[in-house]
């Protein structure tokens, strides 16, 4: 059951914010759709994208700032953009009041530990209930996902690429967080959420992902700038581009000069995104 | 004296939000400016465009929402995006806590009454405080200004184009408040502003402009949404339309179905205004 929450005319498509019973989360879960003008000319099924925000983002973020419906618009793509983690007064956020953990912060991670694991399974929420949830109600081509995202949300969008390629047929980021494991959101997220034992970590983190399960069959496209203020301490895609050499995964990693970490960053490259998943998404 | 709060690289430009003592306003006033790539490639003075917001904006949301920079980066346009109201602890606001009077809704008018006169010089700020300022710190033309605006800030790119010829090249609105004095948002502002004798509101709506004083040299761009929910209440632009036609004012009024008020309809049309201002700012 899907309820719409609101839906607005942009660029000759409709854009709109839904809500529906999460099973999986245990809580009402939100996310954005863009729907572009395609949808009703041709009853075709089109081609759709994954996008995943970043730390104390909602659904609202990315279809107000980044610009993306122009060009998705032209080219046919649907746009999908869901919440950052669950919500809700019975879902628990982090003890210390900071952003990087609980709501907000979902960091895509199946939670396997007291008191998260009951609502935080963003993992599989991204990659199974929303997936059939959007299947089931929008016209996309289920053989035709991509996935993109930023910083967290680029983390994000790595790790459920990286470990279900039959589902997605595109990836990009920006400003990724490639190596949580070794980064002090990553490493206190994942604590959190799986445990510990950091052996866990290892699914749930770019870097080894690519070492343990070897490359895709796609390549990569990451954007980062490199005025970013989280570049040195929290992103570092330099030890993504190092493990995609050695196990053979092409990556595009372009630094961008002068750029920061925020959505005028990624307004600017928004564009370059589309028309790459575009791209690998209507190739035959 | 202007301090800059922030600036952020976007579209290969620099978005800027500066702050300053405002004489005018008797406040500290913000305001945002784009300065496209082209000012440091060549040291010319280019072409600039002032957006007027509308009721509760600030200085912010034109920047973040309507993806304007992507074009004027492109053209070699400069934005400038000034706050809707003076701001600060002294600044009186509405009595009765309402959205469409005192803060964030200065409607681009001179006060002459208390409480308000002290600092809700909008106007002048706007035609001569910022202008001097915008001109004696970035590389614009002063030969080469338009005027734009949504809803209030329509009204305000109106009235402020048609008292100021002299200033502005070129005008446009989007859903533009365009008979204040016969509408429940602008009777409420003009009678708080300006006193009950509506005699002095003449000055400060589009439409007895019109009549008063006739018609600009130049054409006025007006897109509309027709799913807007002011439309009928608080907007009427055939009233504009009308006054035009009877004094020989070229309008071009575009009726856009199925757009509401907000950002997704402003974003949806913003390049044509772009491009609207460039080629009459151009011109020789």
């Amino acid at each position: 059951m899907l309820e719409t929450v609101s839906t607005t005319k942009i660029f000759n498509g409709t854009q709109g914010v839904y809500a529906h019973e999460s099973e999986l989360c245990q809580c009402t879960m939100r996310f954005a759709v863009f729907v572009p003008p395609q949808a009703s000319e041709n009853h075709r099924r089109l081609p759709v994208v994954y996008w995943l925000s970043g730390l104390t983002c909602t659904e609202e973020n990315f279809i107000t700032k980044a610009g993306a419906q122009r060009l998705a618009s032209e080219l046919g793509l649907i746009l999908v953009a869901p919440d950052t983690s669950p919500r809700g007064p019975d879902v628990p956020d982090d003890p210390e009041g900071g952003y990087d953990l609980g709501l907000g912060a979902g960091f895509y991670v199946n939670a396997t530990q007291v008191p998260w694991a009951v609502h935080y399974q963003m993992a599989d929420y991204i990659t199974q209930e929303l997936r059939a949830l959007i299947e089931a109600n929008f016209p996309v081509d289920p053989e035709a996902a991509g996935i993109c995202g930023h910083s967290m949300g680029g983390h994000g969008a790595l790790t459920l690429y990286l470990k279900n390629q039959n589902l997605y047929r595109s990836c990009s980021a920006f400003a990724p967080i490639v190596a949580p494991s070794q980064v002090p959101w990553g490493r206190k997220a994942l604590n959190a959420y799986l445990g510990p034992h950091e052996e866990s970590w290892r699914t749930a983190d770019a870097v080894h992902l690519l070492t343990d399960h070897g490359p895709s069959d796609q390549p990569i496209l990451i954007d980062q700038g490199t005025e970013d203020i989280f570049l040195d301490d929290q992103l570092k895609p330099h030890l993504f581009a190092s493990a995609a050499q050695e196990v053979g995964q092409p990556v595009t990693l372009r630094m961008r000069d002068g750029y920061d970490h925020s959505y005028n960053f990624i307004a600017t490259f928004i564009d370059d995104h589309m028309r790459w998943h575009h791209q690998h998404l209507i190739k035959e």
